[in-house]
């Protein structure tokens, strides 16, 4: 028996005819209001350590237990914005996928994450805008009890079918 | 001569009779319309791929420089979301800092961010409701040629005294 074959995805795509596609995702033509895709992570203290490096914010709700446990939430919470970047993971790699355009994001905190709280982000279409190209979505974070953490809405524009 | 003295600065701060403080941003009647601060970072590529690791989002415009060459922007872009961090950082650390709750942001992506941009982020309060404890912030990010990347609008609760 021959091994198995390792497919390996393309940086991109080939017509019948030999031409090259560039890896997108998908053209407004094939999004329908209700298409939605999750993605679910275990948010770490790792994460929160990174995310305050990269981005500065070393408040000490996030990275201070001892002061944190001073506060109304009792100990440290994850930063929001990462939260944030889950949904944007999703309509960057998912729906609609790479060659996405983001245009805008609303975001409505409710409720804090804690380290080793797992987080489902997800995005559902709402309104699609094919004139104009553009997509609405709604956003949301839940945790692992299914509490809202995160909702909002998402505008962005999809990528468009290469030109003959 | 005596070495200068290195004071660090404390975790809790005391009153004159000796109670503890703890550590606290600006309070509501601490601010006022126009008061503004700003945080100025240079984006690496270390920070997009440690931001691509927490948030999950690879999308190959933002990790892989041969698709994104192929595509609008001609390179490599920043997460968008990373950049809300910078504004994040503000809120939480300078104006009004520590203890304040993030209810709301709405964030418009206008232009990309490279590899090597300098980027300031700058919050300005522009709204107060002493009632509900409230403000509402304009939000901004601006590269180092004074391009308009990112703006929106932050609605925060500023900490409050603490209880005597």
């Amino acid at each position: 028996m021959e091994p198995p074959v390792l497919v390996l995805r393309p940086l991109t795509d080939y017509t019948p005819n030999g031409e090259k596609l560039m890896l997108i995702g998908k053209t407004i033509d094939q999004l329908q209001v209700g298409d939605a895709a999750e993605f679910t992570k275990t948010v770490s203290e790792t994460d929160i350590y990174l995310f305050a490096g990269v981005t500065g914010d070393f408040n000490p709700a996030h990275i201070n237990e001892t002061y944190a446990q001073q506060t109304f939430f009792k100990g440290r919470i994850a930063h929001g914005m990462l939260l944030a970047g889950l949904i944007s993971a999703i309509l960057g790699t998912q729906l609609p996928g790479p060659g996405t355009i983001y245009i805008k994001q609303e975001l409505n905190f409710k409720a804090p994450v804690r380290i080793g709280d797992t987080v489902t982000a997800r995005a559902e279409i709402v309104g699609l805008l094919p004139e104009k190209n553009k997509v609405t979505m709604k956003t949301t974070c839940t945790n692992q009890n299914g509490i809202l953490v995160l909702d909002g809405e998402a505008v962005i524009s999809p990528p468009k079918a290469p030109k003959k």
